[in-house]
């Protein structure tokens, strides 16, 4: 194991972090609060350390999936950890756990909320916990990865354990300049949905915090009631850009590059694209009824379907009302969420029409025994490896799913409570149903299930291994033997 | 595709439901009741049909997989229409989807009933409904290969497709004596719970028809309370057999024929006892202060843990009333359901064991990427096709799942309804949570839903490839132009 790479990864983590916690330093300046202080307080101590960490650079910077799984994992720890100080110490959020538990939700771009009253915190919360959304939803190693020239062409792996989706592509050769037009993209679409928002009249911060809960689909608003108090105009913006933020992008690069027709033959997006239409169907003609104008009824279902379909976790009604085919429909959405390589959740389209093209090739077989047809996607084969390894996250998936509505089964809520919670959490999309439902929030859960539901957070964003093997007993015995080596040599 | 041979089945099977109703029959002699004419009549009509289906023996007797599966479901479906014509025309269950939905649940074993007084049933309907269960737990095509002699080893596909479990193998060179071998361990296993039944001061009526439930893992009761009514020590006895009936018939045929070793060795079983146990532990500690006794609350956590996870479905107590964490134990419980080759329903235990393996195998690949390691079951390596086919089994399992869960959700009952009552007929399970609870029944729900239901129902019994071929276009092409070609020469 290459340790000193490890701790020099972590160690710019942190210093990404010190840099990031600047914004809400700065806002605390301009509103005049005190909040402030805490988190520079906090950015400080990042930055020593970082520096303390990254001070001597590894002679050997090779390592391979492993280190990157473990990077990624603890590096989303350590965010999480560091960026939930400031909320804990300004007794902004007094119980530790709450704090942890809306970084974690923050940065996971999950959105699910403890808290009961958000305009009951400080402009600086607010956009600090605005603003984890936007650097989780393209994910801080890839960020570290596009400011930090690492040699090797092993720095894939980091990005592959951190990137959603089934198979990782580099757009262009080196994986620097992919990351760098990532987060170009990225950025540039968060300003283009702030001058919208703008554009309809929302307030300079309003908008700035729902850009950054939108491009994260992340979902904290900062509101009590979500988008729901806002303008039509401005619910259809920020419909149209979470639909637009759960789409591949490079889907995106093809467009800046000119390869139309690459980005229009995208298979997922078809899909991907398909499923919404059909779920805003069905859901407007079952709630039509319910609003005064069809118009109002259209509103909410596209909102709702963009909102979780792309596991941003908005909302601009209270769909725990709707009938239950809606309810059905949403939980469905939930489940498959958006594209692969968006900063959408959820399963992923391109896994689940993987999964569907799967059981039609098996019933083909039992057709015709003798041909072996291969799975295509845009016309090309998909690689048997991708296959079994969807299957697996599948399988891996209903086993966490399982294990911890088990788990949160002890303070006896209901079952739609349970069961929509860990969905919520495990897909980092926010609301669920009933106690968990888009006016409720989760805190009235005990520290034994927020743990849980955190654990289920970062699993879901980094798509369950990378965190998993956290847990293999080989990577404790590497640790502790390495440890007991250095003993012995001093 | 071999046509002739489809028909002769088909024909067979008809004739095997003909002497099946015979018991009714005598049952309705023996009570003096009326309604055992109608199962007389039907009976004459089935055997009628199936004299002239089997006249003329077919010249090509071979048949592959798929004509395997397709006499498979053919023959399910035809049993299920014919047998609930009985309980339709004589007025017993006046609705025409209500008598097939009671009939599927019946000889898929599922135990899910639509009826609200079972105690209203005359004897002669109440043995049939139980005799069902018996004759789908071990399927009626095992029973057609043990008393027809088919040429060419081909037969071992309708058994295939058929029995449950991912991978069946003969226990005897000749498919014929297995399918003998394991009727006659089914019929000794039957007739030794009605022997402890009867000890147990159990009236013959309610010992035979609670024998034939438990054997098939069925469910059907013939009193409106289950179980509920009878002692601890008859409460302790079907608890025990439904046990028992949960595991693989490979075990009964080792200990027949003395391969001790061999028997428990088998890894399922192990699994199997160990989820029953830890699931009972739990269950117990949770329900213990609800019940006046220690042995009471032991009592009712072992009947309600092995009902469920054998998917059998009778009840002792409403276990809709237990708390969370016990409800959730029996919902996983239930998902896994009991050994493959045994009569219980639910994914099975091997396939959940495979895929846990197949899980840590993934795991172990993220640390030493190079290592090529088999998945292991009873120290043999599984092989890589049936791997495959049990991610691709489960993958369906899920989107049969979904879509059912959606399809019926227009009624707008709550979602626990939905979930569950999906859940326990693709299981064959029996009772769900909410309003197909263990007091409630299936009665409430529309013809569609019903339909649906039905669908899962025998989706789950013939592990889902078999029925869901009988939707493929190839399928239905092949049997147009079959008939165009025939109109074609007359």
């Amino acid at each position: 194991m290459n340790y000193s790479i490890l701790k020099y990864i972590l160690g710019y983590v942190l210093k990404i972090e010190a840099a990031f916690m600047l914004l809400p330093c700065v806002t605390s300046l301009i509103y005049h609060e005190e909040e402030g202080r805490y988190f520079f307080l906090v950015a400080c101590v990042c930055m020593l350390l970082g520096v303390l960490m990254t001070y001597r650079k590894p002679k050997n910077t090779v390592f391979y999936l492993k280190e990157g799984c473990l990077a990624t994992s603890l590096s989303w720890i350590i965010l999480s950890l560091f960026g939930a100080i400031p909320f804990w110490i300004s007794g902004e959020i007094p119980q530790w756990e709450n704090a942890l538990f809306e970084t974690i939700s923050g940065f996971t771009t999950t959105g699910a909320t403890v808290l009961s009253n958000v305009e009951g915190l400080s402009h600086t919360a607010l956009i600090w916990r605005s603003f984890t959304h936007w650097i989780g939803g393209m994910g801080v190693l890839v960020f570290l990865l596009a400011i930090l020239p690492l040699s090797g062409g092993s720095s894939i792996n980091l990005m592959r354990a951190e990137s959603p989706g089934p198979s990782v592509g580099k757009l262009v050769p080196k994986v620097r300049y992919t990351a760098m037009i990532l987060y170009t993209i990225y950025f540039g679409m968060t300003v283009i949905e702030f001058i919208f928002l703008l554009a309809g009249k929302m307030p300079v911060f309003d908008a700035l915090t729902t850009a950054f809960g939108t491009a994260g689909t992340g979902g904290f608003g900062i509101k009590n009631d979500s988008i729901m108090g806002y303008s039509p105009y401005i619910q259809w913006v920020v419909a149209i850009f979470m639909i637009l933020f759960g789409i591949n992008f490079n889907f995106y690069f093809y467009i800046l590059y000119r390869h139309f027709r690459k980005a229009i033959s995208m298979e997922e997006i078809h899909y991907y694209l398909a499923m919404i239409l059909i779920a805003v169907t069905i859901i407007f003609l079952n709630v039509r009824t319910m609003y005064p104008t069809g118009f109002e009824a259209m509103t909410h279902s596209v909102f709702q379907v963009a909102s979780l379909a792309t596991s941003t976790g908005f909302s601009t009604t209270d769909f725990d009302l709707w009938p239950q085919t809606s309810q059905t429909i949403l939980i469905i959405v939930m489940f498959v969420g958006a594209c692969a390589g968006s900063t959408g959740g959820g399963i992923k389209v391109s896994r689940i029409v993987i999964m569907f093209k799967t059981v039609l090739k098996e019933l083909n077989s039992y057709i015709h025994p003798k041909s072996v047809r291969k799975i295509n996607v845009e016309g090309k084969p998909v690689d048997h490896e991708v296959v079994r390894s969807i299957n697996v996250f599948f399988i891996t998936f209903m086993i966490i799913f399982s294990l911890s509505v088990f788990a949160i089964s002890f303070e006896d809520e209901d079952l739609v409570t349970n069961f929509t919670a860990v969905l919520t959490t495990i897909n980092n999309m926010g609301p669920g149903l009933s106690k968990v439902g888009p006016t409720q929030n989760f805190g009235h859960f005990n520290v034994f299930s927020k743990l849980v539901l955190m654990f289920d957070m970062l699993a879901g964003r980094l798509e369950l291994f990378p965190l998993l093997i956290l847990f293999h007993p080989a990577i404790w015995k590497d640790s502790f033997e390495s440890h007991r080596k250095k003993k012995q040599k001093a």
